[in-house]
């Protein structure tokens, strides 16, 4: 967890592959890296589409050859990523804007997000917050609700802290209020990032993703999912197949923050003999998405709009 | 919020009006004790309905009755609360030896609930716990999830240690882990307790109850929602009546707990400009509330199920 967000853990991934080639570029050098760096994380598919990629061109160079070529892949890697990145905001942005004119161009834009899929999770732009941050390069007011997203609080501590870098308006909440919100009409649009998109449209992503998909689907209330293609498993037919990472009970029973004498502290939220269980992600099915948002543009979650978006991975 | 749960409120509430009615048994008095109280919480009816039951009652009495019928009053809405109470497991335990039996009796029955409505929140029993305790007394075996019930932790710091004083397995998670928990097959009933109900079958409830109700819909699991009838506002035709407390930001940014020193201390999650929302309740349309479980027994959510349970409110 030294490195999260999908689209960064495979850049990241691809520098380690660098680090390996540069220590041992043997055959069973790389593929001990391999091994190993795939273990790191079991959900975002990132990781093992950077490894792959990484692999399968090193190791069909001379020895000599495999570390500056795992560089040059790293480096390209990381500025795909935010070439990528930025299509995404170019092809989100429409969205914002139609919901802006929608509303007679009269108030901000109000946009939910769940966990961080912003720069702080990708090389740069962020996925979920590329359309924000061009919009606001566009003058579009918007003001973004950011929950919590325990029990890890990406959403305090790292979306509200991207954001306020931005300076773009937003107001922390729980995760228990996103439903109540959107009921209330204060929320014009959802969209996250995935950790794994699957081939007939079904998202993973960070726990708690569901809940909000729900909610929007009974209020009408659009979800769209930004996502890189290297984030889509196209051999992963449904989300029942992908992994969910369970992690460590001390998440959810330790909370991290700041004393009011300004010293990080970590405090116990329940009784000491507690136990708990953190699953880490959920799978949001297609049928709650109402699309999704790629580098070549938006489509409809599922199998065909993903297909002909992308056909070199049409599976016939 | 030294008080909390409705049915507690309504029988704090009673107390209150014996305290005033001692202090000074006016009809002034009465009248002015009536109106601070009644402006104390603004979601929960049991507020007043007990303050209106009191002064209904004390009213009619020379003044120099009144504080010792205020005090009769009061012990007669908390006795009668413990045996509501009783009479709630009484009814909704037959729900979890139902979902016991049709496992085979081969493991147990886990049960979600959001918030506290253990005894920590009435006088005795508690309201969705009740049927818990009755299972645990009749040997079914139970396990709760806990969740939190972020801001404010009712359930990583009340319901886990109301039901570790029970003895009764409980695990806690993430609010946000809900939805997973219910997709994988993991929990059966999901009961809850609530703050206001409509006449039609609305429940106000702990905010975030709205998507744990919209996750057991889309997983087919049965939601019910214990209540006393004091619980029920017939003059309330539906949720969108009910005022929301909107309590302050400090709930959302500051969580308090025990540092590994064993010192309580409280630290702040989001960065230091953050501005947080903080809606303390949400409505769940009765659409996805498969049932109430009331002193009287169980009924769906509606107007013609409730009033044939209680034909004295009957509407025509």
């Amino acid at each position: 967890m030294r490195v999260r967000g999908a689209p960064l853990i495979g850049a990241t991934a691809a520098w380690g592959m660098y680090l390996a080639a540069r220590d041992n570029p043997s055959d069973k050098g790389l593929e001990n890296a391999f091994d190993e760096l795939t273990e790191t994380r079991p959900t975002a598919i990132n990781l093992r589409w950077a490894l792959e990629k990484a692999s399968k061109k090193l190791l069909k160079l001379p020895e000599k050859e495999r570390a500056l070529a795992a560089r040059v892949l790293a480096e390209k890697i990381c500025n795909e990523d935010v070439h990528t990145c930025r299509l995404i905001g170019e092809h989100g942005v429409s969205l914002i804007r139609d919901i802006w004119e929608s509303k007679g161009k009269l108030e901000p834009v109000h946009i939910m997000t769940h966990c961080n899929a912003g720069w702080l999770a990708t090389v740069d732009w962020g996925t979920a917050t590329a359309p924000i941050y061009l919009a606001q390069e566009q003058d579009i007011p918007v003001h973004v609700w950011v929950d919590e997203t325990r029990p890890r609080n990406q959403g305090a501590s790292l979306t509200a802290w991207e954001l306020s870098q931005q300076e773009i308006p937003y107001t922390l909440i729980s995760d228990n209020a996103g439903g109540h919100l959107m009921q209330s009409g204060q929320v014009d649009l959802l969209i996250t990032g995935t950790d794994r998109t699957t081939a007939n449209g079904d998202v993973a992503n960070k726990i708690g993703t569901y809940l909000k998909a729900l909610s929007a689907k009974d209020n009408n209330i659009p979800f769209y999912v930004a996502l890189p293609s290297s984030t889509i498993d196209w051999n992963c037919q449904n989300g029942s197949e992908i992994p969910i990472e369970q992690r460590g009970q001390e998440e959810v029973l330790v909370v991290t923050g700041m004393t009011a004498a300004g010293k990080i502290e970590s405090v116990n939220i329940a009784p000491s003999a507690a136990a708990a269980a953190n699953p880490a992600f959920d799978i949001t099915p297609a049928r709650l998405v109402t699309g999704l948002i790629t580098e070549r543009g938006i489509c409809r979650a599922s199998k065909d709009a993903l297909e002909n978006l992308f056909p070199e991975h049409q599976q016939g």
